[in-house]
C-alpha cells in the first residue's frame, strides 16, 4: 500500500479580500508553470499548523494567521498519495519575497482564482470552494 | 491563538456500498446521541493514516483499507479548533464491536446518510460530499 502523506495549503487573504497565488518555477518536477496556493508537505511528527506557517514563511516571507478549514483534496502520485488540507488565512505582515520554488505571484479576487492555469485537482477544489460560498471568515 | 488540532474520520464502505455510522453514547460530552463516522484526534507526532486505522480499530474492531480523501471540515470549540479530514475506506475484515464511546451502529446507503441525527457541520459535509458525487473509488 502506498504511503499516505499530508500536505497543507494556505488560502491567504489580504485586507482587500484578494487571495495569493504563486506560479511554480520552470524547474518544478511536476506542474511546472502552473499556479497554486503557498504550502507544502508536513514533515513526519510535525503539527500541520506549524508546518503551514513554516512553508508560507519559506515560500513567501509572509506572516499569516490561520482561520478556518476550507476543505481537502486527494493527489495520487506514482510513489505516494497525498491528502492536502486547505486552510484560510489572513495576511498579518510582510511583502511577498519568493523562494526558488516559484517565479511569480499575484493577488487575485476570489472570482478570478479559477481563471489561472493550474492542476485539474486544484481547479476542481477552487470551483467547489467558491460554490460553497468561499471564505467563511474567522 | 487557540491550538489547532487534527482529526481524522473514515467513510467506510462495505461490499454492498453501504456506509458505517456510529451513535455517540449518552455520556459523550458533546453531541451525545448523534451519529458520526468512526475516527478521532491525531496524537502529537502521529501520522494521520496510522491514527485513523488505530481509531477505527478501537471504536469498531474493523480492519479497513484507506482510499481517497473525501474532504475536510472545521470544528470550533471553546478551548481548541479542529481540522477534520474525511477519508474513504473499504471494509477488509471484522464484524463491528463497539467501544464505550458509541452505543449503536448502522450500515446505510449513501442516500440515507443525511437523514440521521448528527451535528450540523457533519450534515453539511455529507450533503456537499454527496452533491460532489460521493465515493470516488480507489
Amino acid at each position: 500500500m502506498k504511503p499516505y502523506g499530508l500536505g497543507v495549503k494556505a488560502i491567504i487573504n489580504d485586507s482587500h479580500g484578494q487571495i495569493l497565488l504563486l506560479r511554480r518555477s520552470a524547474q518544478s518536477k511536476r506542474f511546472a508553470g502552473t499556479w497554486e496556493f503557498p504550502g507544502g508537505k508536513v514533515d513526519a511528527g510535525e503539527a500541520f499548523d506549524a508546518a503551514l506557517l513554516r512553508e508560507v514563511a519559506e515560500e513567501t516571507g509572509l506572516t499569516i494567521a490561520l482561520d478556518k478549514v476550507a476543505g481537502a483534496t486527494h493527489y495520487e502520485m506514482p510513489e505516494i498519495r497525498l491528502a492536502v488540507l486547505f486552510i484560510e488565512a489572513r495576511l498579518e505582515a510582510g511583502e511577498v519575497r519568493l523562494s526558488d520554488e516559484h517565479d511569480d505571484y499575484c493577488w487575485v479576487p476570489p472570482g478570478e482564482l479559477a481563471h489561472l492555469d493550474m492542476s485539474e485537482q486544484l481547479h476542481e477544489f477552487i470551483v467547489d470552494y467558491l460554490q460553497r460560498g468561499g471564505r467563511q471568515g474567522v
